[in-house]
This record gives C-alpha cells, structure tokens and sequence, in this order.
C-alpha cells in the first residue's frame, strides 16, 4: 500500500430540492457567471431553478459549452469573464461543463503565455477562479474532484490537467435532474464511472485491500442498477445510488494506496478526438482490449474481481479471466454500447494511427508506464470486433 | 435515500515516514502546543519523530490526556493555552488525544459562562483554534472527523458534541506506529471501527444501496484482517489497511443517505463513565443484546448483513437473523473481547440504573428515536450474559 495524500475540501449538497441552497453558497460580494452548454438546463428545468435560487442578484451568462468542451469556446469565456470582471463561475450541466469551469477558472489567472499550456505543461497553478456549480449528469465526478479535460479544436488535442486550486468549492446534485436523460446518456455515466473505477482497480494488488472493497462495492453497485435505470428512468432510488456512486468513482476515495492505469482513458480520448465518439463508448472499446492484453500481468485482479463481481469461481485462471472480460462487455452491450470499432464505424487499419498519436500526447501508457506504440497498437487491435466468435475461444 | 450535505476538508498524509512531513503542515507563525496522553508516544518513538519534524520551532507542551479524556483535564489546558499565548495545537496519540484537542480548540474561543455547555448544549460554535494530529491508535477516526467524546469527573457524565470548526486541518497516520500497540488496543480499534459502521449500516433501509456497499466492504476488511493484526503485529499491508478503514468508518463516508442508531454507543458510554470499562468492550456487550432486541425493526439489513458478510443464506429469517448476531459476537471474541456484563464483573441488576442515565443523558436512544429507559432496560438484560445455550435457541 502506497503512500498517499487525501484531501478534498468540495461541499457536496445532495438530494431533491437543493438547488434552493445555491443562494447561500454562491457569495453575495462577487458578480457571478452562469456557465453551461446547449440547452438541456433549459429543458429540464435546471435553469429556471437556478435563476429562481439567485433572484435579485446580477447574473452573466455564457453558453455553447461543448460535450467535449474547446479549448476555444473556454478562451471566449475566459474574454467574457475579464471585460465584465467576473469574480465567481457557476457551472450548471454535466462532466464537460464542470470541466470547462476549471479551465476557464484557470486560466483567467494564468500568468503564462499561453492557456493551453495550463494542459501540456501541467505545472502547479498559482490562483484560480473560485466556482461552484449544480450537476445534471452523473459521470464524470467533475462535481467533486480537480481534475478537467479539455479539447482543442484546432489540433485535434484532447488533454487533461489537475490542481487543487480549481475544486468546485460546492456541488449540489439533485437526483431528480437526471431524470430526462436519454438512455445513451444515461448509460454512459454509468459506463464512465465502472471504468473510473478499473482504472485503479484492476491493475496489480498492492495490498490495498480496504480500497479494492470500495472499489467492487461501486462495480456491484452499476451493475445492480445500471439497467434498472434505463428501465424506470424516474426511480429516485436508482437515480441517487448512481449519481453518487459516479461522485465516489472518481473523487479520490478510490486512489489510496492504489497503482493507477488509465490507458483506456489515454487510447479512448483519441478515438473521440478523431471520431467523435462518446468518452464512454471510447471506453467501452478499448477497455476489454486492453484487459485482453493486459492479462498476465493483470491477473490476480482480474481473478479477484472475476470471483467477488461476477461469481466466477470455477475454471482454469486464464478462462476465469476471459470469463470476467466477456461479461465486462455483455454488461456494457446490456446497457446498448457498443464495444467494438466496428460499432462505431472506425477504420480496423487505423490502430497504429491512434496508438501513435495516444503515446504522443500522453507519453508511455498504464499502471507500469510501459506500453508505448507497438503494445497499444496491440490493444487496440483486440478492440477492432467483427470476430467475437473467434475472440471468446481465447 | 435522505438528502445529505457532506463536506470534510481534512488533509490526510498516510503512510511510512508521513512524521516528517510535520513542519509544512504547522503553521510557522503561530505558536504551537503539543497535546498528548501519558507516555506510550515516548515509547514508541513518535515523540522523538515530532520533535526532530518540528526542530527549531518552539514547542509548548501538555500531557496527561486520559483515554477516555476529562473535561477537568482538558480545562487545565485551556489555562495553559491562554497563560502561553497558543495559537495552534498539535494532538499526537489516539482518538482520546484527538478528542481532546477539538474540545480544548473549541473551549479556548468560547464565551459562554461553562463551557461544559459545548457538550450539554451542543449549540454551533462561533470560532476554534486551528490544530491538526499524529494519530497513533486506529479506531476512532476523530483525526478526520469533526466530533469529540468528553468525560467529566465529578459528574460521571460522558458526552459528545461535533462541529465543522473541530476538524483537524490535517493527520498524519503513519501505520508504523500502530505496531506497537498492545493487543488489547488492537481489538479495541477493530471493534470500534466495526461498530462506527454497524451504527449507519444495521438500521432500516433507506435505498441507500451504494453506501451499504461501502459499509460492507469495511467490516469484510476488519473481519478479513483484524485476527491478521493480533498475529503479526509488524504486518505493514495488515496495519495499513486496518488504519485507513478506522477512519473510514467514522468519517462521514458511510453516512450519506444512511439512518443512524448510536444506541449501543450511548448506553455504551454509561459502561465506560460508570464501570471503567473500555469504550470498544462497552461496545461488544451492548451492539449483540440491541440487534436482539430490535431483531424485527432491523430484520431486512440483518439479513442482508448475514448474506453478504456471514454468507448465511438458508433457513428462516429468525433463524439467519440470530446466526448473523452470534456470528458478530464470536468475531468479537476470536479477537479477545468480553461480550457480556459477566466479562466485565458489571452487576446484572444494573440494568435499569444504566438505563436510566443513558436516556437522561442522551434522550431516547435509536435510528427511530423511540428507545426509553423501559427499553433499554430490556436491551441491557439481554446483555447480561451466563446464559449462553438459553439465548441461542432464541
């Protein structure tokens, strides 16, 4: 078990009716932007709560946040921010809402030439924005974390940062915000939180034995409601345990003592970047891959998570673990994401491609920081699918 | 699911050689006063380790803090605080030393006429000194929660209080310094843990599925690790884990959403105010005799507590019930802890005297508020014990 640092100072507000408290969490003193994306805060609702809460109090607006949010749509609200001397960002929206507040947080106080930089050269911020915000789709646990990614368009980049100067002092989460959600959306939070979650799970043990019960408490948790969720959309119960379960898959309650991988995450921005795919069916592709690739030196996790998730106790390892990764992917197909290029419609002869331009940006890849571009265009040859015959006699 | 608010900005530094890391953590411009208990951080080195951290720096000193800790003791340090000009505290110990400080923290600042209405009244504090902790004995996570339990002598009252400006800003844990530990306070802090999560996890269900899997997953890992710990003492993996979920249990994690019952500790505290006993063994007498007799109230999270921790997942409800109560109780025991008054030479006709108190100084007790003295009589006969064969066929 490793030695760690925790600490997360976010004030969560939880449950059906605390946008009401925004007036008491958003300072009086400070002239405040509303930051979020198309128009969903409009439809269900959000919105009209949100400008209920704040009555009487000046509120600029700045919308068109993307799904993945642009590195150039944060420069324009960083612009907005500086001539109307904005001195608090509320974020209302999902993942890539709360993400574009940390940017922008960031950068109106970046010193440097250049804010993108705050992404490449990931060094130690020196101030930043105070904000908060009110989430509406739980997956990214954005709400209570430090971390951002961030798109640029220009390059076709998609890189994150992270700094404990840019948690959102407060999250509220109101379950019943998720309630309109589409299925895809829907499924992809939950997609998104299960691999938050292996992405320090199932790497090697390292005696953190207390966090790998966490860590399958949130597996066990997806995969019992997951379905339930597309399936009445507006049980409270099912839309809370999710909501806070993707709050707790990335919040940093995962991370003590624990070796972290994030491949998936590293090969799947690529896909987005170039294919425009969801993040989470980019995960959803390249995590059985790279599970499949990965075996040997995953295995005793990989048996453990098959044994205490799954029930898989029976059998020779190496089947107990192909076992475990076909019902990985039977459980993300249950909820209607693909997990194959030919899902998607990306090209079989791209892999090298991908693989390059993911160990260019973020440098030797997983919890060994070992795979370079021979082993990830491996990986991502194990996602290509179209032979899932073949495949399962592994 | 009930609506939450969870905010807790302790900074933790957990692991080997954490110690040193003291001098970036306390403040250097304010005077700081080391509070510990009798002499057991002399004799396990981390004295040594805190002065050599914090060489150069002035260092008050106060010792002598009890381990259930008095109220007239913690007043000698608020003498001793204001006579010296104070301005931080450094707790080095265990959860007493912890609870201590928060007291001694919040007395200094307060101007009531007796602040022994901190724990009578309970009313919000208006200000505390900052402080932060080297913690030496897992069990009661006070070095990252913002409560305190506080004894006063010449009452023979034991009773807590908690608010946001306790928290310590930071704890060190370093799981080395748990080695040392004597068996009898090995279990102590296993029992404790387990009986910080049973108070969330052993009520009614509240939907609150996630966290139930959280709680889960600390009682496994006591169950899984506590006999490790009295075996091999020097087990780093073992006492890290042990450490880390101590203050897991008792952190605000478990409780979100969750019905909380705090009986067993409140009659448990008239134990330890009236017969000395430890807190963790007052705590292994009364948890058993409750659960029996809120058998029914509690039926659904003792059955699904059995299944998923006991695997006991035949025969009737009353009978898996029972199985999972004598289960617990022999878990206790395997550990070296008393489960009944006739461990502890705690007279049998007791019962409603103890009561009594309990419910004087605490209300009615339980998740639903309705356990009276008449009640709690009842808990405290079925906790009496030499009847073991008679209570099993129950």
């Amino acid at each position: 078990m490793d030695n760690f640092v925790f600490c997360n100072p976010t004030r969560i507000l939880f449950g059906k009716g605390q946008i009401s408290e925004l007036s008491a969490q958003v300072p009086k003193n400070l002239r405040a932007m509303l930051v979020y994306g198309g128009g969903s805060i409009k439809a269900n609702g959000v919105y009209d709560q949100v400008i209920r809460a704040l009555a009487g109090r000046e509120l600029i607006e700045f919308s068109g946040i993307e799904a993945n949010p642009l590195f150039e749509t944060c420069m324009a609200a960083v612009e907005k921010v500086k001539r109307e001397r904005i001195g608090y960002l509320l974020a209302a929206g999902g993942g890539s809402v709360f993400d574009a507040c940390k940017f922008i947080a960031a950068a109106v106080c970046y010193e440097g030439k250049d804010p993108w930089d705050i992404c490449v050269q990931k060094l130690p911020l020196t101030a930043a924005l105070p904000w908060g915000g009110v989430l509406t789709l739980p997956a990214t646990a954005s709400e209570m974390n430090s971390g951002s990614v961030i798109t640029r368009q220009s390059t076709q980049q998609k890189l994150f940062f992270f700094d404990p100067l840019v948690f959102p002092q407060f999250s509220i989460l109101d379950p019943e915000t998720t309630y309109s959600l589409p299925p895809r959306q829907t499924a992809n939070g939950v997609i998104d939180t299960f691999i938050h979650t292996t992405e320090r799970y199932l790497t090697f043990s390292n005696d953190s034995f207390v966090v790998d019960r966490m860590a399958e408490g949130i597996l066990a948790t997806l995969i019992e409601l997951g379905p339930k969720a597309l399936r009445w959309p507006r049980n409270y119960a099912v839309r809370a345990n999710l909501m806070w379960a993707a709050t707790l898959g990335h919040n940093g309650i995962l991370d003590p003592g624990m070796p972290q991988d994030w491949a998936s995450h590293m090969i799947g921005h690529e896909l987005t970047a170039l294919y425009g795919v969801d993040h989470a069916q980019s995960l959803a592709v390249v995590l059985p891959g790279l599970l499949r690739h990965q075996r040997k030196r995953k295995q005793k996790k990989l048996l453990q998570y098959g044994e205490r998730i799954w029930k898989i106790c029976r059998g020779t390892a190496v089947r107990r673990v192909e076992s475990a990764i076909c019902k990985t992917e039977e459980f993300f197909r249950s909820l209607g994401v693909g997990t194959t290029f030919a899902d998607y419609g990306i090209p079989a002869e791209d892999c090298g491609r991908i693989a390059e331009r993911a160990v260019r940006h973020q440098g030797m890849l997983g919890e060994h920081k070992d795979l370079g571009v021979k082993e990830v265009t491996e990986v991502l040859r194990l996602c290509v699918g179209g032979e899932r015959k073949g495949r399962s006699r592994r």
